[in-house]
């Protein structure tokens, strides 16, 4: 970290700066300009509120130079994270899951067919939402509980472990069986449901938020594996940018710098970042291309009639062609 | 709301179409053009989901032409609704207060002081974070139950009304006491959140997302107010923007547009926006001119110590000072 | 095109405008609804100006729902525009090249080891820099008219077609040899400079504009085309977001859109979009697996050295590397 | 500027970058951390190309401490550069201009109709569009040379002195008798016509770009003060967001921000801003509040009809309203 002083500063409220941050265990080392002086901090710095020091009346700016996440950092964790699932899926570490299942659960058939024909297909894992976050609230919701229940239903069925969104604590004790917890992009700073999602003994797949970049993606990680919980799947799904063909914009150079900046492992939702089907095939192609760890795509019986999202799912047959492309460009790059 | 069909529809499709639409009550008018057939809906629309509608196969885009708010719409509301806080302070209707109070409650002292300071120079109302959204797990939280133990034992000794900050649905108990309960921008679509809050009777202070545009902050209203509690104040804080010399870009556009479309009052927090105590007194002012029903300001008796955001934080001085200047601008255009 | 009229217009006044209308060539429908009139437009609507009739005092709203470019739309022109680079590189319709070459010319020498060095990683194409757009006045600007008698001498020494960008009308005598001009993306709506490149006969690479959407690219495609120009090849290279850690956000599902929107072939540019080499081989692989007609990439023998964007540039063997991992990604996805 | 090196870098590289740093006549001063080394420059780093070190081989990370632009900076020049336009109307340093005039020239009558009744409100100077950048190709260009002889003759039987748009350098000539120059949100970085206004003694107008950042836009004023015209006024004039009821987001802020960085008089545009003529009017107080050094605004005779940009354009009577409204405000902040 490197702090850059007012021009004018007495040497004693220097001095008291640099004595206040030595407590926090940093050493310190003071080079002065001409036209400023600068102070750098060398040693464990994640623990310095930046915005405390800018607000001093010395102080003119302050830059990271380090990154302010620890747990989530490869440069502490060099290998790869590979997060089991169940004994059944895993993602990382070179292991790649294809995630599918219609968007909303609207009923137990209605899932189960689904589920069925995705894991023929190659799925590994089932999707599907019991909560369901609506701009409006006029909007159909999800069938809540209910929904739950259906998931667990038709994974005792197909054997399937399944994925399924939370948006609030208090729902947390209907989540004791869901094998992954997804936490959305609107939550993805929804810091106290990070930090119980901390506490429990269960993958978590963390949602980048819609304007949120990768570094505060991997602070809201950071929250979750401060608490305990080591076991985050980040997921890519878009960001929001100027352009109104697609609904989202696909990062997928985030997939990279992911990889770099973290152990952990990516998955990419070309379902939602993109809004529309005919859009899933080229884009979950070039996220097996770039290296993602796995995929969650929609897949309905019956897109049109989908009581959510409808035009971003693909039919089981759309999906079978996307699972065989996208198992190509794979074995391409391997 | 327009529905445009794709070039080739059979009419039996689009017949079944036009019934289901008719089912929700709306009027429907066909239109054949040589490209392409249009379904005009007449009536209320406003439970008519475009999403699943765009996901039909004979569909080819959708578009709202009236506003899918509608308790929040100042089309059926033509009057300014007031916001009454404890019969103390009051929003809208040409009726204006100044809120002002530190980023985080550190001491009963600290909270104490600064009202007293922020009372005398005008401000109607206290504000102070009990619980702080931090984007790093290490940064200070802030103090929780005491923090509100704090602002209540001021309010009694100063009788000006308390805003803070809720995070959690499981915390509703302890804002029992608190007269204005504010959501913020990285809940505003914390939907599970907002609906509980529309249970309650008591105003909240809704704050606009950092990417989220005015459509959906009156989207997020409507969540609150359709449970039932239409005491909601819309609060203007900055939106993300490639700037970088500001922490946020203010968007006092936003106010003229809010009151256009809605009889809900607004507010302007001027010290989130720009992150910077220097820029806070001429955005106050420029908030004044344009007709905003109140000014959220930050301040602190010793900016430097804060333990959260000091930059953005206003002496009691300075805040005299911007409370005197806005209240010049205000006369000149009322 | 819909026109929502407001709810209490005249008839006189909405006759006045379906006459004016009608003027250009098209047909009105109109359908009344309780709350608004909307006047659909059946036709070409093209010339018809939105921001002009969204003036007019009786209008509520104006929606188009066709698009507003017309030569550059696929759905007039079905087949995949071949662009063809003097009998030796082609663009489009299932042809695919790789260009190759220094950001900046910096001499002789220099552009041609590179160029002999990407050619035989089977490079069709050589890019270099003569004119470079700059945000510092007090940075390297390019050779210019040496730094394009340099790209010629290589281009004769090794039989590659050359490509480099313009900057200015003034310098178009200058280009009169060289193979493909190139638009950079802050000239994308440098309008005068668009319709001169309309009256020529060369193929032209228009770039995607920082915080331009599609439908912005594609109208300013249609300036060139509407001079008379068919020959243009558009070209992705990320958008401006708020991520960081890269330079922009590569935006490949516009790949997939533009396809889709036109006939014309997309070239994606990973290094620019990035901002770092080691960014450049994922991307150019998943622009590979999602269909783009061609990569552009930055190559230095020299990489640290380099005059002008050093961090994004390959060296020679890195793109030895990228060139044949894009080579498995195409055989793998055709 | 800071210049984080990697962690195993060898001595001899670290003398070999220093050694060339000092070349550009800049002191460094080395600081050894256990995890990085750290080179603070220290003097004038303005000629610095900070993209070229960050390319070398051994560089992590560089940090600007100091601003790139040299001539538009407050810190070399503390006192308001007051430009003065033919002895009629001066910006900055205490002194504030009204401009109007019509989007675009239309007709002799026209602007002379306007340009009288805006005199009469106040307005020191006189706008109107010659060359009109417009998205389309197939929407109205402006009138070119007869647009400026028009503008000329007003000015004549006015007094009033003119602003118009120039869009290409080759157009330059026909500026000559022009008071000042406009350069528009599209070409802020078409740094060929920065450098040629640069040689020219003729104030120049010179707007933000649509997604460019303040430094951005002070870079480009550097362009022009780097040649020798010192002669800039900076126009805000709202920067693209997510928001829709507004055309661009009108960045208030930045008068206060460029009011501290540089010495340059600063303009806002509140039509082009907002694009509905209903917000000019609350935006134009705002800006008078923030201390704005001027406003430029559309005025028509008759909007409806206007032939670019009717549903922005203020009747006459609403300016002479806008103007005593801004006139109260401007009263009230003195």
């Amino acid at each position: 970290m490197i702090i850059a002083l007012k021009k004018n500063t007495r040497k004693e409220d220097r001095d008291h700066l640099i004595a206040w941050l030595e407590s926090y265990g940093v050493g310190t080392h003071v080079s002065e300009g001409e036209y400023q002086t600068v102070v750098g901090l060398i040693g464990d710095t994640t623990r310095i509120d930046t915005d405390l020091i800018s607000g001093l009346e010395i102080v003119d700016s302050v830059t990271r130079i380090s990154e302010p996440f620890k747990k989530a950092n490869r440069k502490f964790h060099p290998d790869d994270t590979v997060v089991q699932v169940a004994d059944k899926a895993a993602f990382g570490g070179g292991q790649f899951e294809l995630i599918a299942g219609p968007c909303s659960v609207e009923s137990e058939q209605q899932v189960l067919t689904i589920a069925e024909a995705v894991q023929k297909s190659g799925a590994g894992m089932l999707r599907g939402g019991a909560f369901k976050p609506r701009t409006s609230p006029y909007d159909f919701q999800g069938l809540h509980e209910e929904g739950i229940r259906i998931l667990l239903e038709v994974r005792k069925r197909t054997g399937m472990p399944i994925i399924t969104e939370i948006m609030d604590i208090a729902h947390l004790p209907l989540f004791e069986e869901v094998d992954v917890i997804q936490v959305g992009a609107r939550n993805m700073q929804n810091f106290e449901l990070l930090k119980e999602l901390g506490k429990i003994d269960k993958p978590i797949l963390l949602k980048r938020g819609l304007a949120n970049n990768i570094k505060e993606l991997l602070m809201s990680a950071e929250y979750i594996m401060a608490g305990g919980n080591e076991q985050v799947i980040l997921c890519e799904r878009g960001v929001r940018t100027f352009e109104t063909y697609t609904r989202n914009t696909l990062d997928l150079s985030a997939v990279a710098v992911l990889h770099e900046l973290s152990h952990l492992p990516v998955v990419v939702d070309p379902s939602h970042a993109t809004g529309a089907a005919r859009y899933v095939k080229p884009m979950a192609m070039a996220a097996a291309a770039c290296g993602a760890d796995g995929l969650m795509i929609e897949v309905h019986n019956d897109p049109p009639h989908a009581l959510c999202d409808g035009p971003q799912s693909l039919t089981p047959e759309q999906f079978d062609d996307v699972a065989k492309a996208v198992r190509k460009v794979r074995a391409a790059v391997a």
